[in-house]
């Protein structure tokens, strides 16, 4: 079943099982699902009041940014779980012979890599959303901005998590100066994401405790 | 409806409208239960494992302590919620005459101790989980590893966010030294909160990167 349509408590009990997945993962996907919908509604608490109306046409662009990253989102929490199958079929594949060996090798990487991609892309997604809600943090309504600061939380978080996924499926990787290439993006999306949301966190934070 | 019954896009599509819940409170309490939902995984892949035989009983009662701690933080996400309607109405009081001011004060006070309990109650949970998880990143299987790394990040989604919802609610009280006081309880359980799931995060981070 595809995570979007179940319930939020089913999600959790299943999260909680020992099946493989949903895992770190798809959970890290749902975590960027969260921090964007906070943004969108800072952007909807913002669109059509007088007091914002000077920002009112930038803030409706990035609610439709919001939108259509947030649909990808909730495809990358599916598409985690629908990668995890093949390669963990590929795991099992026989390696007595020489030829089962290189059979086996070939279609590790090829899992490898489509595993590595998935959250790959979350890691990506969250670092441009970031970049969305520091507009929305300095910009958006007044009233809402201590959703920004719980909304670059979650995506900090999706960062964090996800970058586990990559790390994990790159060490197996036979291709090394693939596997570093993976890793280095990683690595700077992650570094440069945390500060950006650290950054606009202890802003938001500073704020409101006065 | 209550949050939990809902599916993962009815959540997200609620989240994001501009209606006042859910909002950055319930989405806290939801990522203190992602955060626990992926410490019983761990717990529960490492349980009746001959490897981690020697500390199984010990195991057991980690995950016993979570599931109990679960059920709190799907209910503080809903009690996020309830919490609001009543402050929002308080809010909204005639404030004329000496008598309705006096009354409201009275009233907005009541409502926003309530409104402050419930993300400190987030924070606690979220607090104790990461202990939890710093035990299983010791002592839990080595193949669920990454996801303690995730989980704690979730936790400290969990703390970050939740603050937020305190610092609101604690500015607008009258009584300033119980202000004072929620705030303090507040700020000890975010920096230790935060420093910890750090400080677990990054020995799993090293660990996987190699």
């Amino acid at each position: 079943m595809e995570n979007r349509k179940q319930t939020i408590e089913e999600f959790a009990a299943e999260l909680s099982s020992k099946a493989p997945v949903p895992g770190g993962g798809g959970t890290s996907a749902l975590a960027g699902a969260l921090g964007n919908a906070l943004g969108q509604m800072v952007a909807n608490l913002t669109i059509g009041k007088k007091k914002y109306a000077a920002v009112e046409d930038e803030i409706k662009e990035i609610l439709k940014d919001l939108e259509i990253r947030q649909s990808h989102f909730l495809k990358l929490a599916d598409e985690d779980a629908a990668v995890f199958t093949p390669l963990a079929a590929a795991y099992g594949l026989p390696s007595q012979t020489d030829e089962e060996k290189e059979y086996k090798a070939q279609v590790m990487e090829k899992n490898l890599l489509e595993a590595s991609r998935v959250p790959m892309e979350i890691m990506r997604e969250a670092a441009e959303t970031l970049k969305l809600m520091e507009i929305l943090g300095e910009k958006g309504s007044r009233l809402a901005v201590s959703d920004v600061g719980v909304g670059v939380q979650l995506l900090r978080a999706a960062l964090t998590g996800a970058v586990m996924n990559v790390y994990i499926n790159t060490k197996s990787m036979k291709n090394r100066d693939k596997a570093e290439e993976l890793n280095r993006e990683a690595d700077s999306l992650l570094e440069e994401g945390t500060r950006k949301a650290d950054e606009i966190y202890e802003t938001v934070r500073k704020g409101l405790k006065g």
